[in-house]
């Protein structure tokens, strides 16, 4: 049961939480297996770029860039005598992920206007700069809401970024749709969060929420002024 | 002509201003270099690459993951015949820009700690979270230091994070060896900065510096104290 009164700032996930992103590299990937069913089986691709991909996190973090590196490996590795026009046909697949438009999840705009009214509200988000900063400025979100950009979400980085931005954990609440990420994380450290599961999330982000005193589950982010307003 | 007494904050670019950096992307594009003249010319090769970097940052950003990229795809157009045991070559060489140790330049701890009894001091840097975070987290400075990273330094860029700071622009005293990011960008928003030639600068970002009466050169970061204390 979220304690709304000790509430001042909320933090909301970005990525399938305000806008689609999972389904774009669910596009891509699947793009990718059918390039490379030319050369092997549809599972043996599929769990050689899950495997890669899971290996590639530590030095290459979160987005597109990364997601190309993991997919030219994973090709090369596969099947070596891969021709250059076909890795770049798995460029030019993971590209499309540099243009794609920002499309907001229903309800989003109406909900962050009617909480900026009571709290202060954030948005905090992982993955590279160059790609999350230009989902945000094509998004019709108010340009000036704190946007902070973490290399990762775990307790450390949360920690760390309310410290600094001096907001006190046990007031901090966050929202978003991986569990991991938004929801344990920030517990961890004392603050609440309320987690509204998206349709597909990636698996490395996937796992059971425990029942906890600080953690709600809500279906629709709408449902959010039910419970803080 | 630096006025101090308006100083409230200082802001400290990071690569080639803290720590070495650029030196460790000239080692990898010589590599590069070295692996494609198997195939071309040493002067078709170098006007390949910088053209395709230069091309790539409105989609790619900054960082190694982007010049990995601009690699590999320089390598297909300019040779397409290019085998996949070169291009896993050439993944490999830029990869060790995820494992670079963090060397600091000359001075910068000193010089950070001096100024922190006086100022507020923080760190902006542009590039990518994952590759960025992991420099910052491996040197010797405090790790209280608020560390931001953009996707660009523009004007704009600045404005923003200052607002959201609530640093207000002419207390803001901007330190870096970037022309164009650390010093004519910030002083375009009525900041003032302090520049601090590295020997090396990647040329997107070289340009020479005007008079201003809000820009000052220095040779070495430890002047800082004598213009600032």
């Amino acid at each position: 049961m979220i304690d709304k009164r000790i509430v001042e700032t909320i933090g909301f996930d970005a990525d399938d939480t305000l806008w689609e992103s999972n389904n774009f590299y669910i596009d891509v990937s699947e793009k990718f297996y059918e390039i490379m069913r030319r050369y092997c089986s549809d599972a043996e691709i599929r769990a050689a770029f899950v495997a890669r991909e899971e290996d590639n996190i530590a030095e290459l973090g979160y987005g597109a860039k990364a997601v190309i590196l993991s997919m030219i490996e994973t090709a090369i590795r596969l099947y070596p005598s891969i021709e250059s026009r076909v890795i770049e046909e798995i460029i030019a697949a993971g590209r499309v992920l540099f243009r794609v438009p920002t499309i907001m999840l229903p309800n989003v705009c109406e909900t962050i206007e009617a909480l900026q009214k009571k709290y202060r509200v954030i948005i905090i988000t992982k993955g590279e700069v160059s790609e999350q900063s230009r989902k945000f400025d094509n998004s019709p979100l108010p340009h000036d809401i704190p946007y902070f950009i973490l290399g990762d979400k775990s307790p450390e980085s949360y920690r760390r970024l309310l410290k600094r931005e001096n907001i006190p954990c046990e007031s901090f609440l966050m929202v978003g749709n991986s569990p991991r990420s938004d929801v344990l994380a920030p517990v961890e450290i004392g603050a609440q969060a309320c987690y509204i599961p998206y349709h597909t999330t990636w698996a490395h982000e996937d796992m059971p929420i425990p029942e906890h005193e600080r953690i709600a589950t809500l279906s629709d982010i709408g449902d959010l002024r039910h419970i803080l307003l």
